[in-house]
C-alpha cells in the first residue's frame, strides 16, 4: 500500500539537496558563484524546517529569473567606506552573494572596531533572514539584521498598504548550545505563510490581514489578491516596520518597499530593495563572557517555564534532518528534478 | 470662581522648571552635575506631554535617592576599548550623566568609524528612553538603544515574569521637520502608563498583564500587586524583550533585569540594569541625503492615509509648551516646591 500521493514523501541528504538546488539556479541563469550562494541558503531553510523559505520557493526563483527582473549573473561590489561601514553595490543580483563578498571585510572590522555595519544595495533578498545572521553567532559575534521588502503591510492608523513585511533578525551566541536566533516578520504573518496557508485553503487568525477594500479578512486569497497585511502588534509593529525601511532602504542606498516597479518583468518575484546587517563584538564588553550570560538568560526563561527558545524548533529539526536525511514531498523532489533539467 | 481643585492647573516654563527639579534633585542628595542632567531629562518629558516620565517621577526619583540604593554623587567612567566602542561603568549612578559624559567620544567614534556603540552598565535608568537618542538626529545621525529594567513582564510561552519592560527607541532625521523618533515599551504597556492608570482607577485594554495567580487582568491594580505584564505582539515582542536583556545587560557587563535584589533597600524604585546606543552616521551611505529619504517615507505614509507620525504628538506638544509654558496641575506644582525646600 502506497500513501495518498500528496503525502508521499522522500528523504534526500542536506548535500544532495544543494547540489540538486545548484543545478537548478544555474539552469535557470545564475553565476555558479551565487547558484552555490543561493542553494545553499534554501537548502538550510528547507534542512531546518523552515519551510516558507524552502524549496516552496524554487520556482519564485526560476520565475524571476525568467523575467529578466534580477541579474542571476551580478558580481557584488564591495566599498571599504569607515573603519566600521561596509557598503556592497549588489548589482541588481541577490542579496546573499553580496553578504558572502563583504563577509571576510565585515568580520575584519567588527574584530577592530568591536561594531561594524554592512550596508547592502540594489538588492533582491527572497530568503528567511535568520541565515544571514546565524553565522555570526557561531563566530562569537552578536548580529542583527534587517530588510525591507515589498509594498504588502498597511501601516497602524494608515489606510492603504505601503511597507513591506520588513523582518527583523538577530543572533547571539550561547555557550555550549546553539546560538539564540529569532527572525520575525514586522507584518502579522510572513508573506510566505499566507501563500502557504493560500495553498493548502487555511484560514488566517483575525488580525492578520484586509482585503482590496480595506476590510479585515481571514481569507488568505483575499490578502494575496489586491489586499494587504497588518503590522505585528499595532502601531509598535508599525513602527519597527518603519525603522526597517529606514534601515535597509534609506541608510543603505536601496530602494523602499513602494519604490520599484516590476511591472514590465511579468513574474517578478524578487524585492528589488536593501539590507542592513550591524555585527557587535562582545568580547569588548565590560563583564563576565557573553555567550555565558546569555546561557544564564536561557536557563532563567526555561526557570519561568519557557518551553522552547526562538530557534530551537530549527535546530532540532535541522539535527533530525542531518541525522536521517531532509524530508520532502515525491511531488516536490519530482518537481525539483524537472526544474534541474533531468 | 476657581476649577476644582484636582483640574485646577498652571503654566511654567521650560526653563524654571528645569531649575524647580535640579533644586529637588540636589535637595535630596545628587550632584549638582547630576542634578542638571536628569531635571533637563525629566523636564523635557513633562513639556512634551510625556507625563509617565514626567514631574510624575520625581517622587520616585526622591524615594529611591532616599533609600540609598542609587548614588546621586556618582562619577561615571567612561572607557575607549576600541574605534567604534564606548563603555561606561555608571557607578551605581543614574544612565543619563553616564551617556553625557561619553557622548563626545562618541560622537568622535561616529563620525570616523562610521557606526559605533555606547555600553553603559552598573546603571539606573527610570526615564523615558526617546530623550537619549533623539539628539543624535538633531545631528544628522541614526541612533537606536535598548535599556532593561526590573522583572515584571511574562515570556511569551512561560509562566512567571523575568523580562523588564524592555523599551526600544529609534531617532532618525529628517529634512526640513522634526526627526522621526520613536520609544516603544516592549510590553503591550509601559510601566508609568500602568502606574498612572492604577492612579486614577481606570480598566486597561485585555491582553495587558496578568494578575499574581497568572491569571489575565484588566485591573492595573491586580497588575501592580504581585501580576506582571506581558509582552506587545506575542511570541514577537517576546524575542525582542529578550533581545533587549542581551544587549542592554549581558552586551554592556549590566544585570540582568532579574539579578538585582533591592529589598535592602525600602523606597528604591530605580533598576539598576545597563544600556546600549548604537549610532550610524548616515553620511557613510551610498546614494542620496538620508534626511531626504527620510521626508520621502514620511510623506509616502501620509500619502497611504496616515494622520499621525510616532513623535508628532510630542514634537506638537513641546511647541505649545514653549509658546505658553508647560501646564501644571496646581496640586503637582505645589508638591514641587515643596520637595525642593521652599
Amino acid at each position: 500500500m502506497s500513501a495518498p500521493r500528496d503525502t508521499a514523501t522522500q528523504h534526500i541528504s542536506y548535500a544532495d539537496l544543494v547540489v540538486l538546488l545548484q543545478q537548478v539556479f544555474e539552469r535557470h541563469g545564475t553565476s555558479p558563484e551565487v547558484a552555490r550562494v543561493l542553494a545553499g541558503n534554501c537548502a538550510s531553510a528547507e534542512r531546518d524546517g523552515a519551510h516558507s523559505h524552502g524549496v516552496f520557493r524554487m520556482p519564485g526563483y526560476v520565475s524571476t529569473l525568467a523575467s529578466g527582473w534580477v541579474d542571476g549573473h551580478a558580481v557584488p561590489v564591495v566599498e571599504d567606506v569607515a573603519p566600521g561601514f561596509v557598503r556592497v553595490d549588489a548589482a541588481n543580483g541577490f542579496a546573499q552573494p553580496a553578504l558572502a563578498a563583504a563577509r571576510e571585510l565585515l568580520l575584519e572590522k567588527v574584530r577592530s572596531a568591536g561594531i561594524a555595519v554592512l550596508a547592502i544595495r540594489n538588492s533582491h533578498h527572497f530568503a528567511a533572514l535568520w541565515p544571514d545572521v546565524e553565522p555570526f553567532a557561531y563566530e562569537g559575534l552578536v548580529a542583527l539584521s534587517v530588510v525591507n521588502s515589498m509594498t504588502c503591510v498597511v501601516p497602524h492608523g494608515a489606510e492603504r498598504p505601503l511597507f513591506g513585511t520588513n523582518p527583523i533578525a538577530f543572533a547571539a551566541p550561547r555557550a555550549g548550545a546553539d546560538p539564540i536566533v529569532f527572525d520575525l516578520a514586522t507584518s502579522a504573518m510572513a508573506h510566505g505563510d499566507v501563500q502557504i496557508a493560500a495553498r493548502q485553503g487555511e484560514q488566517l487568525p483575525a488580525g492578520v490581514g484586509v482585503d482590496r477594500e480595506g476590510r479585515p479578512t481571514c481569507d488568505p486569497k483575499a490578502i494575496l489578491d489586491g489586499g494587504a497585511l497588518l503590522p505585528f502588534g499595532g502601531h509598535k509593529g508599525s513602527a519597527l516596520s518603519m525603522m526597517v525601511e529606514l534601515l535597509a532602504a534609506a541608510l543603505t542606498g536601496g530602494n523602499f518597499s513602494f519604490e520599484f516597479d516590476w511591472s514590465r518583468h511579468p513574474g517578478a518575484k524578487t524585492p528589488w530593495t536593501g539590507q542592513l546587517i550591524i555585527v557587535i563584538d562582545p568580547a569588548r564588553s565590560a563583564g563576565r563572557d557573553f555567550a555565558e550570560r546569555s546561557q544564564t538568560l536561557v536557563s532563567q526563561m526555561h526557570g519561568v517555564g519557557l518551553q522552547r527558545l526562538p530557534g530551537d524548533r530549527r535546530h532540532q529539526q535541522r539535527a533530525t534532518s542531518l541525522a536521517h536525511g531532509i524530508e520532502l514531498s515525491v511531488e516536490a523532489a519530482r518537481q525539483l528534478r524537472e526544474l534541474a533539467g533531468y
